[in-house]
């Protein structure tokens, strides 16, 4: 397989929120894409390990944001690298609430869909849920949506764990010496330096980053040591 | 339902070929994505209409291959805006043969996936055919994949009929008064001047273009007369 030509695939990068009973949770999603036009039906595929897909399962319905091209590094850090089982997701994020019940994510987002799930096929690894689009909205008629090439290859973030699209670059390339030099978290752009280490969250000035403890997160996003990339 | 916010989906361009027996056609399409990574299996969403699904439904296997930004209007026309039951669409077009039987077009392209189908899901109107990756190359590793957002606010393009994405915008326009006024094809950017006709197919001067016979084809692409807007 050439894993150059994945990248070539164009995808948009999404915000998909559900709600189930009193849960909520919302994840980053580079795949969404219209199955017809009479009715409007949508597709999403979901990993099973994914919190969301729990909740969708469960209650037949989600909603679509757009993110927009200028969103903050926070907020797809906020959504694509913490689990809403640790965080509540919502809590610092403009949100309304639709017709089936889901979650619309409003902030940093220029277009949204509410979903109502009339067909489920599993794949394997994922679920790919169809659904009817029962409602939309335009937030911000001017903006550009984010697309992944552009958060890719300008922002130099990948793809969660969970996404379908994600690929372990880790095992195509050589191994380093990566003492004393900075790491670039990939989800937000934070930068680690030894040097000052992270002293805010326990870690001394002149830790290198291969000796931060496995728990260590993004001070900025959350995201886990494995999205972080030399500089 | 805001049509706007449908435009904000970001979506590709590509060519999906199918062969059964002696049958080969290829159609356009802007709905392809990855459904999981391990193993690498792509959906697409193809109209029961289509020549292709057919062959598709025969053949279980497809081919994708992903346009560049800069490839011509008249390859998007051929297999945009033609029938496969009308013209041989491989006969001016580069292609090769991929192990699962499907043709694979390499011009105007920049990489391709070979996929055999392994389920299908009746979606209404269209069919979603689930595939694994047997095979990819990168035939450009440099050129921009072609987006549909580029293709429609750019090139004025819009989708095919049998799109899940078409939106017949003529519901949403005034009518106006369109006596000896330019018409461009949205598919190729061809211009039908009503001072000059189409003398070639049978149309003299001073023609208008409401007066063009119901048949009458761009002379570039072969789309049909509803591809053509007011210049």
């Amino acid at each position: 397989m050439n894993l150059q030509a994945f990248f070539k695939i164009t995808y948009g990068l999404y915000v998909i929120s559900s709600k189930s009973g009193n849960k909520l949770n919302a994840y980053i999603a580079n795949t969404a894409f219209q199955v017809t036009s009479e009715p409007p039906q949508i597709a999403i595929s979901c990993s099973k390990d994914n919190y969301t897909c729990q909740l969708i399962s469960e209650s037949k319905a989600f909603s679509i944001s757009i993110l927009k091209k200028t969103a903050k590094p926070e907020t797809i850090g906020l959504f694509g690298y913490q689990s809403g089982k640790d965080v509540d997701k919502f809590e610092s994020i403009e949100h309304e609430y639709s017709a089936t019940g889901a979650p619309i994510v409003t902030e940093d987002c220029i277009a949204w869909f509410d979903c109502r799930v009339t067909k489920t096929l599993d794949v394997g690894s994922h679920i790919l849920f169809i659904a009817n689009i029962e409602n939309n909205g335009l937030i911000d008629k001017k903006a550009e949506p984010l697309t992944y090439a552009f958060y890719h290859e300008v922002k130099k973030g990948k793809a969660p764990k969970n996404a379908p699209t994600y690929i372990d670059e880790s095992k195509f390339t050589e191994t380093t010496d990566n003492t004393n030099i900075q790491h670039k978290c990939l989800a937000c752009g934070h930068v680690y330096d030894p040097e000052a280490g992270d002293p805010e969250n326990g870690i001394p000035p002149n830790t290198d980053f291969s000796d931060l403890p496995d728990d260590w997160t993004c001070p900025t996003c959350g995201a886990g040591k494995d999205m972080f990339d030399t500089v």
